[in-house]
């Protein structure tokens, strides 16, 4: 279905970033939630980056919902955000537009669409795009939250520095929505930041790892084969930009570890099924057992950075030497970080409605 | 869609663990490819493990093609499996039938299906299912070969032990389509038989990461979102049992690199477009760039031991101790292996037929 | 899709006229419901048709559940039916398998699976397949009950004959379970019967129209915008063979009508909305409304007649005249009207299990 | 899917009559197509209607293609048309929003949406929509046209009136592109629109049938079961306001015939495969064989009369009366014509994409 993900609750995107607009159309929305726009304009915010890390890209991001809301609530019908690109400056772009920028898409878009592919900034592969992935996760989020589920996502790691793990979800996740730096810990949060002024001042960029952690998600939603609530998830995360790897609970730890510390035991607390630990990260068997769904992306560093690179001219088809100029990160990680919680609220509710029917009636 | 996956090509399976039979549906297979049943039957006997580590059940795997076969070739029609169920006592069931075993789907799929699910074997849970998704995936790399793609997998890593990563495709592939335990380098093979030994006799068991490659894949498959090709890789990759963790190319570890050794600079040698590295893994911007797709599966150790394990009685909801009886292994990477190899083919002939139509005229 | 359909409940079909076995896979079963294995083979044995103008193939339509069902209850997970293909001479068929037979599907099946389909008694393209088809839609239909839903179909008219239209559900639904000639009108049945019975003895056959109905279906189900109520029933409608017109209500004579005679006036009656006249079939913007569901599936006579037609070889590619041997029926109307009823059930159970989530919590 | 129609080449609506705007996203683009914007304009103003028939809204339907549109091709990447709304008289609708129209979808929309709904001009339910969806195939035909494809509709009748059927199909196409009424026989033409203008004058409405052709379109395109192509056609034609009934070739016609008129003998004439007859109206067995598809669809009359009408308060849940004031047609005919032929567009392109891929590389 290329560029819609979902069945019950589904999202279609649209637009390239030097075009005239972006947006995202949202079906299977639950009718009659009242949005908070404040919120959606927040989490926009968060997107665009701290400042002093992100492109100067003056992007308004000012969305408008052209259907799908009447009188400050969801109708149930399509919900389309339009997002008017403003900023843009294309005259950059058509001189390079043949030559293939590294871990860039250019050289596949080139081969996939013949030629045709819309080149000024990436195009329709441009991390512009999140905007409207991210406004339709906004929404996800909110008609989630009427179910009692929250969602949270900061930098776990960032080179050798690490971030504490969640603690306290309740309050982690409500100091994150506040942070334009997504890491907990202060002190990895200083380092961090140090480390991608150190990779900007040397022209290089910085990857990471995020951890992503969902509360209050009922227990058996998901399914034994192909629609696991891992492969679910996986799906949408590769579409966050610069995501290489997608894992749940102790993910790739798992290697190293034998059964019997690997297990989650299940017990019964105060009238309630619980694992003491868990180190499944919410998931057996597919299927959410109502502990915390806890996902690690991998973030690639940056492709773009202001060194000479060898690349190639694909319509002359010949080698030749590339310096990126123009606007780009040293790190996009706590963009990231922001799109993947859109992107795991938009995965999840599709999986809910599946379960319980659209218009949620959870048991 | 639940146990189907795919769209252009799609696989449906079915079964549990001691009804009568289990199998699979195959759909938009490409009409007139022979297909050689010793292959199928020998990705079977592989995928039932080598006999030193693996349960002693006695599986018989005999294949049935009841459907979308003809004078030995595929028509284009439904093709259907079925694998008969034998060796069958569940008797060793009842008993345990409302006992969580940690880890494992029993709790969750006692919620999701409300008791009704077949519980004896792990029901439509049971490994015994990749029976049938192994044999579809066995067709699918088939139908691949005649497109020149081909793949394989070993384990990578178990515990501190590693493996070496592909040297050479074609004689590593053709290597282990005969090793009935994937390991390239024969020392680490030792050395992980030894770990598994050591898990065994202390009534435990042991997780690791396989590595998988394709090579010959055409560039320019894939969606910029949404159904990028890692998005639809991993879907299906989270259906191998115990596989908690996929990532691309050089997947977490990006999270320490920078850019500017992260990035996989375009060549063109001998006339062809390549990278000279392959960090991204054949994937960018969610297309094929003609490189080899690589591919890590993080694999969490059998959840099955010899051990007393905390956890409840659900229907009785209460706690309890369970020691589990009956087979089970000390390892199953070398099992998820085969699956990983099968579930990665079957995903790309989805993607492939996707964008080459059904009659996979590529040009 | 393909031989998929259905999103939230959905029926994978497998097999050939010819093959070892046809089939279906359920998916999406609400867990738990009891099935009537009887009411399945009575079913069956209705779709063979009244002996006196049904084909003298032997089918014995013995099914096989071989997964999903489990101590006499649906198990939520796939359900497999298995039907065994015996009294099968493909002799009959090898000499004819390059001549086209008249509207039928061996020249189009000849182009699209490239010569290698299973030409033995019309493959996969078979009626044979509707057996599977017709257990799938018995198992939705007894799901469908146990929500208060039912279904019944009769012939409505075939050639100037015109049967009746249903006076009272309950009791024609009854007698319709009964009947092996679906006409409600005593003499219509006999004049239909005689209408065959001479088409017969000329070696011609006829066509004819059916009429469904649906009640106790809830309210407020499907969608504005293409997933209609109609559209998705039409769309399942039109794999039952020889159906080449499907309609609402009164269908076709909207044509002739204007909106004072066309609209349906709603009234609340004994504290219940209703519409007194029900032209629009139970549907109104796409949607259901409460009142019956009311279908028509216009049916083409059965292609194969005992006379000689003009055609083609498509190997040899020249003309050629074809009298078709063998065993055939005057009449499918009757066959027809059992598939229509399950592929009904299919489809309506898909669209209540999308609105009210999998377990069907119907408020 | 809801409002996402097709797998391959999709379709996704979005918007209400008296919102901010309406619009469609195309997905599965043939990349590189050139498009002709005043042939979109061109079906857009036909869509809108004879003006002497139609209502006096005062749509611009002034389209803007915000994305997928680059250098006047299309990239391949999802192409979004936005259609603002002007000319909306909100006041008129807020009094009677309780009030079910008879036949309209006030009724069953506040029953799915719980009251949430846009009920202004009918909300999302409205004939407007079908200006985009118009839009997105207008934009399907012009990719279609690029494979040799046609498509053309007229009414075939009215009440008692008859127009011809189509004679020379390219001759005929051509006359319609350009009729704003599409009647092919002039006499015909006059007696429906005199039929309409009494209808007018006598606060009533009318219906019709609709006939649609399609030449040049492949052989071997469409599935033996679920997505044959009788049955992918039907599912988007329901979504034409008014369609209660859709079929092919002889149609409901069938039901009278016996089978040695009904079939099609196939012939080879000047070394291609046609059929003489077309009874089955371009497909066997689900699949297209190379002549003309014929489809007729019969639409019922438009719901909104003059006329003081039966029906109920659903909010008071009491009866009441009703006479609709405002705006509205004695016929939509002659614009579902025109719906009919954009939809029949994207179904059938998006059948090709996914039988040849999505460059659409016909053999």
């Amino acid at each position: 279905m290329k560029n819609t993900f979902g069945n019950s609750f589904s999202v279609t995107l649209f637009g390239e970033s030097h075009g005239q607009a972006i947006g995202a159309v949202l079906d299977g929305v639950k009718p009659g939630v009242e949005l908070d726009l404040e919120k959606i304009s927040a989490l926009l915010k968060l997107r665009k980056g701290a400042l002093a890390f992100s492109t100067k890209r003056n992007e308004k991001d000012e969305f408008k919902i052209v259907s799908g809301f009447f009188e400050g609530k969801t109708t149930g019908t399509p919900l389309c955000f339009v997002i008017e690109n403003n900023d843009t400056k294309s005259a950059d772009y058509s001189k390079m537009k043949n030559i293939a920028r590294p871990s860039h898409a250019d050289y596949t878009a080139f081969l996939k669409y013949h030629g045709f592919q819309d080149y000024r900034g990436g195009g329709h592969f441009s991390g512009r795009i999140t905007a409207a992935l991210t406004a339709a996760g906004a929404v996800a989020m909110q008609i989630l939250e009427t179910c009692g589920v929250k969602i949270g996502t900061h930098i776990l790691s960032c080179g050798a520095i690490e971030d504490r793990h969640f603690e306290n979800y309740e309050s982690d996740f409500s100091a994150l929505s506040k942070l334009d730096f997504p890491v907990l810990d202060e002190k990895a949060k200083e380092q961090i930041e140090a480390r991608i002024a150190g990779a900007r001042k040397n022209g290089d960029s910085v990857g990471g790892v995020l951890e992503t952690a969902v509360t209050g998600f009922p227990a058996s939603v998901g399914e034994p084969w192909f629609d696991t609530v891992e492969g679910v998830l996986a799906h949408i995360l590769f579409s966050v930009p610069a995501v290489k790897g997608v894992s749940f609970g102790c993910g790739f730890d798992f290697g190293k570890m034998v059964g019997s510390e690997a297990n989650d035991p299940f017990a019964i607390e105060n009238g309630k099924v619980v694992t003491p630990t868990n180190n499944n990260g919410g998931v057996n068997g597919g299927i959410t057992n109502g502990m915390p769904i806890v996902i690690n992306c991998a973030v690639k560093p940056t492709p773009s950075i202001y060194k000479t690179q060898k690349t190639i001219d694909f319509e002359k088809n010949e080698n030749t030497d590339l310096l990126i100029h123009g606007r780009h990160d040293p790190a996009i990680i706590h963009k990231a970080s922001v799109v993947a919680t859109a992107a795991t609220a938009i995965a999840l509710l599709d999986l809910l409605s599946g379960r319980f029917g659209t218009d949620l009636e959870i048991k």
